[in-house]
């Protein structure tokens, strides 16, 4: 760094570029970035104080840096010679505005000051210049509260008190109906509550109002409030703001004014014809405001031709430039064309895959900038019906959006009902306070899910999303009582049969009949999968436990089931009992009894789930979930009994029977409990069932299949030791042969699991990395508990910028996978690493696997198109 | 290593000693270095042939290597030369005992074959010369039945048949009632089945015998079970086995013959003089079977006074030599002493504290030397009453030993009952399925705690050690109706009001009315205390929550509190209903109302503890458990409500709301839900009173006290931040100053804290390690669920050797808290390192703190001169 006497303070836009963030701030840097790219006459003028200005300021106790004003003085002279106007002018004075800009944009620094220059004088100069009085006034009225309030901290709300009452003493209700002599009534007002709160004259030369505007800026980065953001978002105090001073222009001086907005292309469509709209004769905000309705921008060509297209060249050169699709703000200022901003379109995915085909075939982008055009999230709105876009309706309550689409239906409060709903073919919503195993039937039958409690990763939310069925959970305002059949929400109810529609790719809930638009697969979508699968190098699975769910995953490009759960097939009717019957013995011998009869259902299973993979891989894991999860509720199953004892029911032996069983498994936290390889080691009769069942449904298989049988929840080397050779000793018995007919592997999910990867990576072929539980032990977070009850208090205070459920926690859970991935590799060089928690859906969290080295990621069938995306885009920004 | 040609395979004992352990295996190096004590003459001779001819012989595929049978013949010719006997000798023939005897002892290994060398002629030899023929042809039967079993793998139960069809043909019942003419028909029936399995004659040429049983241990050592041994406890499959042949001395040739065991000190009280037990014309067995009543060893020295002078200089010279009290078996043959076996003395703590005084003040050991013989975990017992060691009883049941001490009380099954009877003054015993906050107050009032579930970390175990009760938890063979007011074990029905008596060092249960001693804290004992204090550098503390804890803390030695659990002190009952309407609240002002009730009961529970403390350092720990804990469970009230709903109770609306809340709270996994700092953010008005309670107290001290204000479950650096800026705003409107007058920490129990802690360090004065939590989430452990459910059989499985609530778990939360150590103190090097979980009172554990480089331990106050002891021996074998 130069010494500071050698430093430059101050840069004219001309003189920047989009390189200089650091130095120039973002919105300095930004303009300077268009200037460059559009010349000086189309971009309105200005300069910037740099950042390091700033911090010389706050390190000399808001003394300005030697130099700095001379600087100014320069710029400002220069801007005037640019112009042709001059600040203070009488007769056609410049105007500026001051803002400030950080590296980042961020919250309490100090916002803009507008129309600096006008003074007593000045505004009778612009009043005549623009033929428009009360334009001139209420220009000079905006200024002086702007630079009280902004500049030196004037109370907002006396302003506000005092335009009411001019309001009321004129007995007017609109701003806009304060006439000329109002508002020059106003400015005095305005001026004296100034010279009141600061025991100054408001300031009349314009020089003097600048140099106090550039010194708040500057306060304002060291204010309370910026302070306390940055401390929240770590940013360091030293980057400094930087202060731009730009023209001001006007698309309201008469009929050769005007603004608009405008897209390089369709930003609903994407289709290669910008877009956008445009008012003669009005400023930026009348466009957006909808007090009067805007024109198409095509309608420009008819009232200024010439400027309409020298608007479609700036668009062409600036989404060549950006090499993106651009959403820009003009102005026209008595026939002069002047561009405001520009900034990449947001757009659907529609749009968004379109433009990226096209882009590449114009020669526009390469493949990989295409690809990375692309919000990877985004993708999933394609697979599914959604509101019609267009459709007005009133939302009745907001929750989490926990799995896309939208859906209509009749309400139904138990699983049951939807199931015999779904055989009579009528739409049902299903609605729970929550969900948990015993409803998983229902999913199947409704249209879509609705429950009070819960967040992304409650049970509802991962069940939806894996039979890509809309779901919105987590609705604090619906108060649910399933026995009454009704649902109460802010003094509205709504009875069982009552017909609702869920947007669960917004959270929305309505009782309106919004129309609905089906799933848009089209074939520029295709195009842009098939080169991802091109680009990327992590491979792509899916979470599936049938074969209707493996068949859509392989239709959306999965390459393998990265994760089969078997306890989902023991949830299903038929197996329920056989299932409780299990539970219930006491003794091995009746245990193998009852898994006898779920051997060949069991074996069916697999037969179906082989037959559609058709030899590519397939990740199955044994018994997982703790036993009482097919078991009734214990508080509920207490009430009955106690109902059943008062009543002097039939059934209160059985039911007696049942509830001790519940009691007696019954477990504080079950998450940390009796489930996964600790039923294998406690129970391996079960393990023993479930491996015959894999081995045989291999034998039979057309074409041979990789089953890779996975243990889960192991701590312990020797858990894993004991476990591969009990798959190994019945993979002997059946005939199949350990490496070549099947591996062995395990979940990594728990911490210790991660530091002692080295290990257990010498009895596993492969790691699969269980992100969910890895996640709730290594944060001690209950998935069911978190989302609902805290999450969102520490998501609103900052603490965390998103579930950590949703987005991998990289400080935490992420070092312990790379951690686990380390210590496996170098124990087992051949040693397989994927991932199979919710994560694997997560674009960012998808770019974290692909940067530790992983060798595919699974997630449920519908997000594996975005999967696909988020890899190609991780392997483009992180090439091997 | 020399080449295999120049290693010498075999060693004299008196060639050998315990440095030699890898060559010689345990029991070879142990007899060497016993025989190079005590010189040859003392120790039966032999030799043994090295764990490296054990290697070779299996690497070779079962071939002797090279030069073994030479070496093994020329000691065995030694061996006859010093012994004057002859293998084989038909006049006076030389016997020898085989044995395995790898580095560690190990299950499945060969075990011992004795009178090896007796045949159909040297038989006759061993009768003439003992002159007991019935001794001769029974040392040949076992001689044959051993070699046959052992050696070849003749299965043990045809031997067995044919002794018992032996006896029935003669009407006897004891093998030792059988006659000279049943031993030699007996000894040929073993022949015979001999011939019968391996398909030769038995052996007749004591070097073949001696050759077939040097391979069959080396055999054995590649045997199913001591390869699965070898494998559940990591010990590598080339550390191979010694073979150890020794000469047979015999104690049971006449009058001048006998055997017997004798302690270099008493081994109840430990004074200065031998003790021990003996037997003229017995083989060793004969001393401890019990069959006949063994005589003083006092009384040795009317029988052999030559020899008693002899043994007492020997024990002497054993202790002196082994730097500890011995434990030694020997036999005298024909008047000549043999000393067999010596080992360090097991003896109760009592015996271990007088040991380690006298040896220091006898000049024998020094005080770290005399530290190094106490077994630090055994000293809790002199804190408590124990039943008689003299005392016999049938053991009705046995269970987890949960907390030190014996009691005896009336049977009660609730708290309140318990509370009644303690304010009457009549013993009781606590008797509960299980415990949990609610029944704390019946913890105070009873003698002792029994429960049929939980470990040694369950509510009831860590609340009985905290308080100083005995408990025994776990004992699956009580089946415990509460409601019925029965205990069921084993056909017997204890009622409510039926006294019994436990034994929680033991983990024993009895009806009967076993007399008890109490605590015997003697100035031994203290000196051994003072003696740890001077040694050891980690600090000690205190777990207490009152001022009579605190006040036991400091008499058994505590340097503070490490952990003042707050929540403690609103499970009383004047503090239950304030807490329950806290919790009630649905708005922040009516929980601030309710507080405003807590605050000045809180604030005199800290007054308390600041006067006892009297300026030591006392850590003080925010609410941590979830809510629901200070309201009903769930299961019951529902119970509760449905009883009441269907008796058309009065209190039926009251309940509902209750209830209400009680769902809204509910967690499906608490111990990973809304705790700790978690409610903190939620509601920090929480905290507020607390910490206002701590100013306040200290405030109004007598002496500064130096509260460290201790923020648990933190995951986040910003979790901290937050509520260190809390403590410190609240601080400051008290008039106190952080870092002087208080300090702010965290606890570090979560798998997060500790890849993240040089973020969090940077907010913390202090981390104090919460082991017990860390271990539930780095292992996914519930504490509530684990030790009852699957870590029993864990520990059967040897899938861990010990419950990773009592020993930590070094591979995973070993491996955290150092990391997170390593981490703090390179973020913040002034941190100060505590450790506050259950681990803190664990010798195993205090040792790897030690090594971890943390500042001190806190644990119950019971187990604190345990843990200075613990300290002292960390501090000896691992010096700064």
């Amino acid at each position: 760094m130069a010494t500071i006497t050698d430093t430059k303070w101050v840069y004219d836009f001309a003189d920047g570029g989009r390189e200089m963030r650091e130095l120039l701030g973002g919105k300095g840097s930004g303009i300077a970035e268009m200037t460059r790219v559009l010349g000086r006459e189309l971009v309105p003028a200005g300069f910037t104080i740099t950042t390091e200005a700033c911090v010389e300021f706050m390190r000399a106790k808001r003394q300005e840096p030697d130099g700095m004003a001379g600087e100014v003085a320069e710029a400002l002279s220069r801007l005037e010679q640019h112009s042709g106007k001059r600040l203070g002018d009488l007769e056609d004075p410049l105007l500026v505005s001051v803002r400030s800009g950080a590296r980042e944009s961020m919250p309490g620094m100090m916002d803009t000051v507008l129309n600096l220059g006008l003074n007593d004088e000045s505004v009778k100069g612009l009043a005549r210049i623009t033929s428009n009085d009360r334009f001139a006034w209420d220009s000079y009225r905006r200024f002086t509260q702007m630079f009280g309030n902004v500049v030196r901290g004037v109370p907002g709300d006396e302003y506000e008190e005092a335009i009411k009452a001019a309001k009321a003493a004129r007995s007017v209700k609109l701003d806009t109906d304060l006439g000329v002599d109002a508002l020059k009534g106003l400015t005095a007002t305005f001026k004296r509550i100034y010279t009141e709160h600061t025991g100054e004259e408001f300031p009349q030369d314009p020089k003097h109002q600048l140099e106090l505007s550039i010194r708040a800026v500057f306060d304002s980065w060291m204010g309370d409030r910026a302070i306390a953001y940055r401390r929240f978002n770590r940013i360091p105090d030293d980057w400094g703001t930087a202060v731009n001073i730009q023209q001001m222009v006007f698309g309201n001086k008469g009929d050769t004014s005007g603004s608009g907005v405008a897209f390089s292309r369709d930003e609903v469509t994407g289709a290669p014809e910008p877009s956008g709209d445009f008012l003669p004769n009005a400023q930026g905000e009348d466009v957006v405001s909808g007090a009067r309705t805007p024109r198409d921008i095509a309608e420009m060509k008819d009232w200024m031709p010439d400027l309409h297209a020298k608007l479609m060249e700036i668009l062409g050169t600036l989404e060549r430039h950006y090499k993106n699709m651009q959403d820009t703000e003009f102005t026209v200022e008595e026939g002069r064309l002047y561009m405001l901003q520009t900034r990449n379109a947001k757009r659907p995915a529609q749009a968004a895959t379109r433009f990226a085909v096209d882009a590449v075939s114009e020669g526009l982008l390469t493949r990989e900038e295409a690809m990375m055009t692309i919000d990877a999230s985004g993708l999933a709105a394609l697979l599914h019906p959604a509101f019609d876009p267009k459709a007005e309706f009133e939302v009745l309550a907001r929750g989490v959006n926990a799995s896309p689409g939208a859906a209509k239906g009749a309400v139904v409060f138990t699983a049951a009902e939807a199931v015999e709903a779904g055989k009579e073919g009528r739409d049902v919503i299903l609605v729970r306070p929550f969900t948990d195993a015993e409803d998983v039937a229902g999913f199947h039958a409704a249209r879509g899910i609705l429950t009070s409690e819960g967040g992304k990763a409650s049970h509802a939310a991962l069940v939806a999303r894996g039979m890509g069925r809309p779901a919105v959970v987590g609705v604090d305002a619906l108060t649910i009582d399933v026995k009454a059949g009704t649902i109460s929400v802010n003094g509205t109810v709504i009875h069982a049969g009552d017909r609702i529609a869920i947007d669960g790719t917004k959270g929305l809930v309505t009782t309106e009949d919004v129309p609905l638009v089906e799933a848009r697969v089209d074939e520029n979508f295709k195009t842009v999968l098939e080169w991802a699968d091109e680009l990327r190098t992590l491979g792509i699975r899916a979470n599936a436990d049938t074969p209707h769910d493996a068949q859509r995953a392989r239709e959306l490009g999965a390459e393998g089931i990265g994760l089969c759960r078997t306890e989902h097939m023991f949830m299903e009717e038929d197996r329920m009992p056989k299932m409780r019957a299990m539970i219930m013995a006491h003794t091995v011998d009746a245990r193998r009894e009852a898994l006898s009869e779920l051997l060949p259902l069991q074996q069916g299973d697999f037969e179906g789930l082989f037959e559609v993979m058709a030899g590519l891989p397939v990740t199955i894991r044994l018994l997982d979930p703790p036993l009482h999860e097919f078991l009734p509720n214990l508080a509920e199953l207490s009430t009955q009994v106690e109902h059943a004892r008062m009543a002097g029911a039939d059934d209160l032996a059985e039911l007696e029977v049942l509830l001790a069983r519940v009691e007696e498994i019954h477990e504080e936290n079950p998450m940390l409990g009796t489930r996964g390889v600790r039923l294998g080691i406690l129970y391996p009769e079960i393990f023993e069932m479930q491996v015959q069942a894999i081995m045989r449904a291999a034998r039979t298989a057309d074409k041979p299949p990789h089953p890779e049988i996975m243990i889960p929840l192991v701590n312990y080397e020797h858990e894993l030791e004991l476990m591969r050779e009990l798959v190994i000793r019945v993979g002997d018995q059946e005939g199949l042969h350990e490496g070549t007919d099947y591996t062995v592997g395990t979940m990594i999910e728990l911490p210790r699991a991660c530091t002692t990867a080295d290990r257990i990576a010498r009895h596993a072929d492969f790691f699969s990395f269980g992100t969910n539980d890895l996640t709730q032990t290594a944060l001690g977070f209950s998935r069911d508990d978190a989302e609902s009850k805290f999450v969102p208090t520490y998501l609103d205070r900052k603490i965390i910028d998103s579930s950590p459920f949703e987005t991998i926690d990289v400080p935490g859970v992420g070092w312990l996978v790379q951690l686990a991935a380390w210590l496996g590799k170098e124990a087992h060089p051949g040693l397989k690493l994927g991932v199979c928690g919710e994560h694997g859906g997560d674009p960012e969290s998808i770019n974290f696997f692909h940067r530790s080295g992983l060798d595919y990621v699974s997630c449920s069938p519908f997000r594996v198109p975005t999967a696909r995306i988020a890899a190609a885009q991780a392997a483009i920004t992180h090439p091997a």
